[in-house]
């Protein structure tokens, strides 16, 4: 199994794409939000995916920098479906506001003659907290992280042999996450910027972790491999270098401060 | 007055930005659609423009490739007003389909502490078919370009001693745009690929012109100066080099295909 990050940056950035990834194992693709758009599409092809493959999407909330890529997603496939170039089915999960909006922007943009696929061969499924469902073949939870901007799912994947893989979505650890995050093998989890640098960017009032209070977090949590995501972009040239050096001081395990684009095996 | 292209593409390509652009009079400034999603962000910082600086901005049509972007702008007006951080008004004109979706779409993603300043000092201005508005201080004409896909608009702008600049939209030149694009003085036309590649790209199909077709009708309607824009994107290294070589031998005027981000002086 690895990940591809598409996009690494919260939802300001200018110089990287928004947070979204793509889990692959085998010749089966899970893609976790879209972006702000269609940069969604060109990232899936600059890190050589076939947008058609990715078969099961999971939205986390509907912010823009989250949702708007997957409109676009619905717009491939159901135009493809349309123009019969698009074999069998997709599937898009979220919770039910998630959903909902999903539909109706689908609905007011796109022709009766695409979005007649949605229900049909373009499955749109509402995901409850603590709901059960299996991701490519690997047994998922979804939960919500109580987020008190707007309604938010994260996911627990099991990735077989016992270990877990934990998304936290884009805002920082909340405790009814821990039966969760707990004793991840790997968890991503947003670090809006450095430590060092919270008088720069006020991470606090904007209900964001930096990568010490991540790193922190995830050694606490007993967590084995950390993914630090959702950062700002305005030192991008360094940004691996500043925040895998603050956060090695506080995390012993395995710490990734990816770039776009970037594989990790997990 | 001059012109810059932030993208020049049509709705599917990934190897520039979908087809935008801000007019510029001395500190004025109109943003005609907004491409696929925040790109368009990018776009503006990169061309050096101050988003804030966008204050009147026109959609053309619901097509995600065009109002995506408008709905980040609204975002970013929205919440830099609620922060106090964007002084006075803006405006967004629109046909009333525009206008409806924008409002409805920004009322599903915003929460109300920052809608609320629609109608208040972010205006979404309903235009009709011949209606006349002041844009950037020039008398501006927006028409119905009778669409069959989704009610579109162009507009014809008055750049003073005669001259006008007249936008046909994404879609080929309509008998009833005839009196906005006869012997303007800048003409605004999609082209979406060349005639010696219409087997490849099949754009009758898509109801769209080559580089050769928008060529001829240029010169057909006495223009002076032609933009094609709302290309295919598989040969982006050579589209200015052939699409100008194939317009120019049906169009005697000065003819620009310009890239993303290209400033043309008008
Ligand atoms: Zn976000
Ligand atoms: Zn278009």
């Amino acid at each position: 199994m690895n990940i591809t990050m598409l996009g690494t940056g919260n939802a300001m950035v200018t110089e990287c794409y928004n947070t979204c990834f793509v889990l692959e194992d085998g010749d089966k693709h899970l893609l976790v939000d879209g972006g702000g758009g269609n940069t969604l599409l060109r990232q899936l092809k600059q890190a050589g995916f076939d947008w058609k493959d990715m078969r099961e999407i999971f939205v986390t909330h509907k912010h823009v920098d989250h949702i708007m890529g997957v409109v676009w997603m619905i717009r491939m496939i159901c135009q493809n479906m349309k123009q019969g170039q698009y074999d069998g089915e997709a599937t898009i999960y979220g919770h039910e506001e998630v959903i909902r909006i999903l539909k109706e922007m689908a609905e007011m943009l796109y022709p009766a003659k695409q979005t007649c696929f949605i229900g049909d061969r373009l499955h749109l499924v509402v995901v409850n907290d603590g709901e059960e469902r299996e991701l490519m073949g690997h047994k998922t939870t979804f939960f919500d992280i109580q987020s008190t901007k707007a309604k938010q799912y994260g996911f627990c994947m099991d990735m077989g042999n016992g270990g877990k893989l934990t998304c936290c979505g884009d805002e920082p650890y909340n405790e009814c996450e821990k039966k969760y995050a707990e004793n991840s093998k790997w968890l991503l989890h947003e670090a809006f910027c450095l430590y060092d640098q919270a008088d720069v960017f006020h991470p606090y009032e904007k209900h964001h972790s930096t990568a010490k209070d991540a790193s922190e977090l995830a050694e606490q949590l007993g967590v084995q491999n950390l993914i630090l995501y959702h950062t700002e972009d305005k030192n991008i040239v360094r940004r691996k270098e500043l925040y895998t050096e603050e956060g090695k001081k506080y995390f012993s395990g395995n710490l990734y401060v990816p770039e776009d684009l970037e594989k990790i095996e997990l």
